[in-house]
């Protein structure tokens, strides 16, 4: 049993990711206010909410300040390509994140980490010959396997080509591109593409992208770690959304 | 013995730290076109250049491909707070990065390998408390070290209120500071200070600081990876560097 304490924290996730929450633990007696959010999404999202002596609650987690509200997550679950397309209709300045054959955990953890931070919603990666969400990457992420929904799916070119039809821009990533990060315009729903940590993107993935895009290098050195690399754009994309 | 292969490689490591280069081979009977440039900075430097038959640099570094100029590094050298300002006294648009207190070895590689990418002149770090160079560092960092001067200090507060009067602008990260980074105005020379993982830049330290600068929370995740924020740090110094 996974437990998310803290107000903040248990409304994010039920924000950006209710379909993990089994069900909500809330303080008896307490002020209302910021509570009643909690109490709004979950009746909205169809999760049951428990009413909780706060002995008891501090009984089963001591040492955590949970402010009166914890999420009981199951267990980590993929989400659905379906599910991620179908909750972006609704939004706009959506960033997708696809992962093409990332083989680092190290790696991974940190890409969703950083994903996390950036307001990424969703991130994709293949079934084979790719990190998965493991223990590991579930502590090394810092939880955020929780908040981003993560989709594994049998071809990632299929998948783009998906996404792409859906109306996002497939902007892949590589050294070798002419563009720069800096003068490429991301102000639009798109899907970002990373590539394996040697070989980069696949032919097949490349052929699906409308742009190619690069970071230019500065100083002697001319290869990024792939995770750092994940967060220079997703900062740049960020830069974007917060320009409106 | 360290070698360093390939002209690119040579000729970025000379002009970046030559100190760090013991001789320079290079074979005979190539077109001298590219190799003069690494003749030219070996004489200026007063490194020694030796002339070898190609097959006996091939017999000491087989699988290697070369071009026909090798550097031969004795052993990593920490570089002089002194070397590093008598260098920058002449250049303009200097990035330099001090590291709080940085414990994590794979957070220190991969700073110093973003580091080398972005051109920055130094990186300073405290002798105690504080990760170093060790043989790890050297593999994690893809050679990085041998770039980008380190320099070990006693106290990093010293270091830099030194480098504030040789003119250089002090510049913090946390994340609770209210000034972005994307309305913050890179174009000066400046030092990125970055604080420990957990506890972030001490108040010594925070007290020097000219600016303090945060990394705008988009997504349910508040904590960025300390290796990430340097290299989006470094990227929006970079984009600002690119703009003249």
């Amino acid at each position: 049993m996974l437990t998310v304490p803290g107000i903040r924290a248990v409304i994010e996730l039920l924000r950006f990711n209710p379909s993990q929450v089994k069900e909500v633990w809330i303080s008896k007696g307490r002020g209302l206010s910021r509570l009643n959010e909690v109490i709004q999404i979950c009746e909205k999202e169809g999760i049951p909410v428990y009413f909780k002596d706060p002995k008891d609650i501090s009984l089963l987690l001591p040492d955590v300040s949970h402010q009166g509200a914890v999420a009981i997550v199951s267990e980590f679950r993929y989400s659905q390509l379906d599910d991620i397309i179908s909750k972006i209709k609704s939004e706009s300045k959506i960033t997708l994140i696809a992962l093409d054959h990332i083989t680092d955990e190290g790696n991974f953890a940190s890409i969703l980490r950083t994903a996390a931070f950036f307001g990424v919603k969703g991130v994709i990666i293949p079934k084979k010959r790719s990190v998965s969400v493991s223990a590991q990457v579930l502590k090394r992420s810092s939880g955020a396997c929780l908040y981003v929904p993560i989709v594994r799916v049998p071809n990632i070119a299929n998948a783009l080509e998906r996404l792409s039809r859906e109306g996002l821009w497939i902007i892949g990533t590589s050294p070798y591109a002419k563009v720069s990060l800096y003068e490429f315009d991301w102000d639009r729903d798109l899907v970002l593409v990373l590539g394996n940590e040697q070989k980069g993107i696949g032919h097949s993935v490349e052929k699906i992208c409308h742009e190619i895009v690069s970071i230019p290098v500065l100083g002697p050195l001319e290869s990024l770690n792939v995770a750092v690399s994940a967060g220079i754009f997703l900062s740049e994309i960020a830069k974007c959304r917060l320009k409106d």
